[in-house]
């Protein structure tokens, strides 16, 4: 009867300070507000994360009804118990309806709502069409409104982020004696997320990127079998999980002495991804930020091997809104949390990104991320 | 310049046999018979899984066209390298064209194909609208076509995810001396992905479940920080990935001595989970394994405590075709691999399922899971 814990696999994990608990008090009300400026008296949100945002549930399955004066979660009896617990733990105020007949539940909870929204982005095309027959109402697509509402961060939310930065920040200090020949991507892959459980990260955000030498001309390459050889770039591109929230950087290594080209596209991408960064404000559109990379990029020859936009918002999902890209003319605001990544990718020779995590701030922004970029490439 | 293995962390990882390789040769055929099946000269493939398991592209964007004669790969040119390189490899004909306006690329494959399907289940509103405007064509909802090819698995796919099961029936074993008062959940669920991690797996199939008491009453439970005391009914749902294919295996095991219902509710779901295996053989519909388990838990008196389905299908994802419950008329196959897992769950009580992932043959089925039921409850 031993009460050890078990494993020094498991003793070598460190707890993490208490997190400042999460709160969905409000975001019903936002919700409801943003949909009335669409036109619509309903909303039946589908997508699991943006029902998680509004209510703390976290269950696999179910529809949220979001009605003038109602807020309505319909799931199954698997969360008979669980449903009514995260509801009340969060601050949520919707009423849980347990119901497998998830649409005609959801019909039912309407109201008499002539014009209901849905999430057009998010629900598929075969669930649209079941509701469109299970409602008497008209249907209006409403794309990105609880995203826009989910892209500004509240200081709980940012915690996580921050914690869930530094943990990455920490991992790859943990490893950065390892770009030398004869390490492999995936070994280097491996241990930066054993680093990152270690410091208390539920996970990596994704699966962590390691390209080395020909595969660092890849912007979304896999950690493989490669081995590094000297004068490889290392495009090293991680983020953890920290309670379901994520973070979101890369730097890029050279393995011994960069030669010229490696230094010139290094030195480039590093600047335009500071000129990035010193611009954002709130105020500005988010294809700014976008151009300000690009043009510096492009003014130094390499135009197009800048072959992906600059960056995207972060939070409980990897990939959110607004994306800073070009044709986004989205306004930054104060809370938003994105990534500013340029990148140059040179087909068989390699590749350079360099990206931070940065919160929009009253004045101008805050970087997540602290990694140095200097002393990646002597 | 040292090329030792980073860290003893990484070191103690055990490298997996060699895999035989997946090869992609005749999917796109059989798809073309399905699709015209459905009275269809062309299809739009947009989940990145399904497009995955066609061409061999594992890349985060793209859709692919299939008409009569051709088949292209549309992404960006993120992917520009790395597209040809995937598909090439795993022996797919599909031509790719880099094109970031991909629903207008998109209608420039279709070569005036009329009757264009859809995977209604996997593109969302939004997507089909757009596509909607950008072809010439009229759309028709194709539900489920490249799901029911992919729920049978060829022997490099099998030999994927029989590994993924060993890998957890271990990592079970080495927990299996834990199940003590004083350990956590989350403990337990962190040395039981570790020890995946260390055996080879990519990593987890999904979020590991351990519930414990009253917690194991919630089908659905994720591990926390609850520890383990005496009496207590212990829920373990544990999968791994390996080489993207998934697995998946439910244990429930007993802390210290079990009480007459605890007993009485472990050997009702056992019998029944053993039943339903039984009766797993081809030519048979899905509903009549949820029958057999559902029918012995009903006798035994707990009819309502059986709260979901009896099993799904398994492979690139953790749930997919068939689903195995009431309603699903499918016949079952040789080459599909499906879970069986029946459980009884009592609000405040706590909660038993079992749960083996089996394989169709031709003449019944094989369980791809071998931990032991027996052991677990004494």
């Amino acid at each position: 009867m031993s009460t050890r814990p078990p494993g020094s696999g498991y003793s070598r994990r460190k707890q993490l300070p208490d997190l400042p608990p999460l709160s969905v008090e409000g975001r019903t009300e936002r919700t409801r507000e943003a949909l009335a400026a669409r036109g619509a008296d309903a909303l039946v949100v589908t997508d699991l994360t943006n029902i998680g945002w509004c209510t703390g549930f976290t269950g696999s399955a179910g529809a949220l009804v979001i009605t003038t004066d109602t807020s309505v979660l319909v799931t199954d009896s698997r969360y008979r118990d669980q449903a009514p617990a995260q509801l009340d733990g969060a601050g949520s105020q919707a009423q849980v309806r347990i119901d497998s007949a998830t649409f005609d539940a959801v019909a039912g909870c309407l109201g008499g709502a002539a014009e209901v929204a849905l999430e057009a982005d998010r629900i598929v095309w075969a669930d649209q069409r079941r509701l469109a027959e299970a409602l008497d109402a008209t249907l209006i697509s409403a794309t990105g409104l609880i995203a826009g509402l989910r892209s500004v961060k509240d200081e709980a939310e940012l915690v996580r982020m921050e914690t869930a930065a530094d943990i990455v920040d920490a991992a790859l200090r943990g490893c950065q004696d390892r770009f030398v020949p004869g390490v492999s991507e995936r070994e280097l892959a491996r241990m930066l997320e054993d680093q990152m459980r270690a410091a208390g990260a539920d996970g990596p955000a994704y699966d962590t990127i390691v390209a080395s030498g020909p595969n660092a001309a890849l912007p979304h390459a896999r950690a493989g079998s490669r081995r590094f050889v000297e004068g490889d770039l290392v495009v090293v591109d991680a983020g953890a999980v920290v309670d379901r929230y994520r973070s979101d950087m890369t730097r890029t290594f050279v393995v011994g002495r960069p030669d010229d080209q490696t230094a010139e596209i290094h030195d480039i991408v590093t600047r335009a991804q500071a000129q990035g960064v010193a611009a954002v404000r709130p105020g500005i559109e988010a294809q700014e930020i976008d151009r300000v990379c690009r043009d510096l990029i492009a003014e130094a020859g390499y135009g197009d091997a800048f072959v992906h936009g600059t960056g995207h918002g972060v939070g409980l999902d990897i990939h959110e809104l607004p994306a800073v890209r070009r044709g986004n003319t989205a306004i930054l605001s104060p809370g938003q949390v994105i990534t500013v990544e340029p990148g140059i990718y040179l087909s068989g020779f390699g590749g350079v990104r360099v990206e931070d995590m940065v919160v929009v701030t009253p004045s101008g922004c805050r970087s997540l991320t602290k990694y140095p970029k200097e002393s990646v490439c002597q």
